[in-house]
């Protein structure tokens, strides 16, 4: 049976990888007066007169909306808010057994930004955070930007910011095995969607300052006519060369960071770069160069999202413990020091011993990952 | 201390009643690819493709938002989605105990009824069902009504029609002590909320055609001045023998149902009831009438929603099986005879042997009462 069959099969076993259970045990008549009528007026009394927050007395310390409108769910495309189920379910049993996070699908029956925004916004007093996930690029960064602006809680969304906080964990561990130094290198981004976009801004963030960013049509850079809003802002702060050619052209890059699709990172860029060479290729399920092309290409470290090769740049090594330390730390407004803090926590478990170029990531089932990411957030946030 | 610190307390321990639980565990990168990427994406492309059904692989078979704007939370009132939270989470704790159910919470930041209505058809794809809680009147009625209409799963509101069935549950039973036949008994309803509405047109549906209802202003019937529109819809339905007055002058009643507050069902009304008499007082958490006053009245079969009193007609005691019916039976739209025929198994459930004046509704921990109540209504279903 292939692991498609074997999945569905799977599936239909379990009919929903979440339940709901019970944090106390109704048993008795005092039971039920203690947990619900009439003693539970009393922590609402508290809540409404701002004796207790909700913090403190519900599940709202521990609880992350998964949302969703199903328009771009893996490599699907847009198959609509019910289809979209599995995978935010499979979210949350992540964010479960990872973190202990009670995270809960939301899954849309609107494509329209505002009224996303606003079912988000309505929503929101049950939520220590959102987390969005799989919604078509651009408008969700726009989705983001105003709930990031109009909550009260902080607004998470993981194909952005997750891998972009993955690949600059790897990108650390990378640059320090080639001895390559991040103000000096010239890094390429293929791919101008949700995480080719977050992660050209956190790469600069973190102090790279040459970078240009690649879509199908090309190098963006200002003056490139019809430019979509999200990609000017990205020509703003990125191509300080100008360079306005096809990525096939471009050379001496220390560095190619691909988040497209396979065989949209031409084999001739890669042979142009300068050694030792670095190549993230993240598309998924298939990445965009394969194991085998990437020795016959000479690439010195190579990561792609594949469990199957090495050094798996998988966003579950990062967003239970990113939103672990979301809740935990009460964050109201995430920064890129945050998010900084958090690749280089994940870098640091790959030990100096351990570090090769087949061993740039901690493995997603490290026990030390969600710790180690909430204490890094939380020193960036007390310094 | 007292049971309301108790409570307090209990909920700063707990930081939320419920939680969210893995129903699969994640060990193994295996595990990985067959309960999220790259596995799920077959699930998702069945549910897309109409090979199978969101109810066949997801939580959706089993899941219910509870949906409140905080505005009318116990006898608190309006004190904010936040402050309403510990009895929504006790609510689903409850679902969850009595029925397995898994029940979400939803807490809306908004109070508008159009936006309500539009944020649950948007978050409709996770849920099995819908139960509408806490939310103020006249305007639940008509969020009611739209959602019934507009949405593909079932809208139960359990301030109304789980009041409604556990009233008519006591009721067949008292009716059968006192040995008063429905079609016969002359009954006031005190009170024309969300409890008072449902239960005069539930008992309507019974078969009860003498019933009057009675607000704050006295009777409500047709012709009255300035009747809101829910109520006009009552005076056309009840009140044959066109009664205009004060409840203290209405004579004769077998039956009084109240669902008002203490002190407002008068003392008076209750000594000019035909014998044996019949009176619930509702009223949470302490009833309109005493036991101590209801003996010195000389009520024949008393009923409240108390825990320490005899007859305790709690709402626990219908709405988890009721729930339970809806998911199971895979119910679109809730009809009149299902919930008689729920109320019918709940009063069933008290033996010839058991039924007396202080024993007329089953024990809210009696185990046979969800499957009895799902037995019922799919009997219903199927004639």
């Amino acid at each position: 049976m292939s692991l498609e069959s074997e999945s569905l099969e799977l599936h239909k076993k379990l009919r929903g990888k979440i339940s709901i259970s019970a944090r106390a045990r109704i048993k008795s008549v005092r039971d039920l007066s203690l947990l619900y009528t009439p003693g539970v007026a009393e922590p609402c009394r508290a809540i409404a007169s701002g004796k207790v927050s909700a913090y403190d007395v519900t599940i709202k310390n521990n609880s992350v909306a998964i949302v969703t409108d199903g328009t771009r769910v893996l490599g699907l495309g847009d198959i609509g808010p019910e289809a979209a189920l599995p995978v935010m379910e499979g979210k949350a049993l992540i964010m479960k057994e990872f973190a202990n996070i009670d995270a809960f699908p939301i899954c849309l029956n609107t494509k329209d930004p505002e009224k996303i925004i606003e079912t988000v916004k309505n929503i929101e007093p049950v939520f220590g955070a959102i987390n969005l996930e799989d919604i078509e690029t651009p408008k969700v960064f726009d989705i983001e930007e105003r709930l990031i602006e109009e909550l009260s809680i902080p607004v998470f969304h993981d194909d952005q910011h997750g891998t972009a906080m993955v690949v600059l964990a790897g990108l650390i561990n990378a640059l320090k095995i080639t001895k390559k130094k991040k103000n000096e290198i010239k890094l390429a981004v293929n791919g101008a969607g949700s995480a080719g976009h977050a992660i050209a801004k956190l790469l600069i963030a973190y102090g790279i300052n040459n970078i240009t960013v690649f879509d199908r049509q090309g190098a963006i850079c200002s003056g490139r006519p019809n430019l979509e809003s999200h990609k000017s802002k990205i020509a703003e702060i990125t191509n300080k060369e100008k360079y306005s050619g096809p990525i096939t052209n471009f050379e001496n890059t220390d560095v190619i960071i691909s988040a497209t699709a396979p065989g949209a990172l031409p084999q001739e860029t890669i042979r142009k770069m300068r050694k030792p060479s670095i190549v993230f290729a993240l598309a998924n399920p298939i990445s965009e160069i394969s194991l085998e092309e990437s020795k016959q290409l000479g690439i010195s470290v190579f990561g792609t999202g594949r469990s199957d090769y090495p050094n798996q740049l998988n966003n579950s090594v990062c967003f239970p413990g990113f939103l672990r330390a979301l809740l935990d730390l009460r964050i109201k407004k995430i920064t890129e020091k945050m998010k900084i803090a958090a690749s280089e926590g994940i870098a640091k478990l790959v030990s100096d011993t351990e570090l090769k170029k087949g061993k740039i990531i901690p493995d997603t089932f490290d026990k030390r990952l969600v710790k180690n990411i909430v204490n890094e957030v939380k020193k960036a946030i007390d310094q």
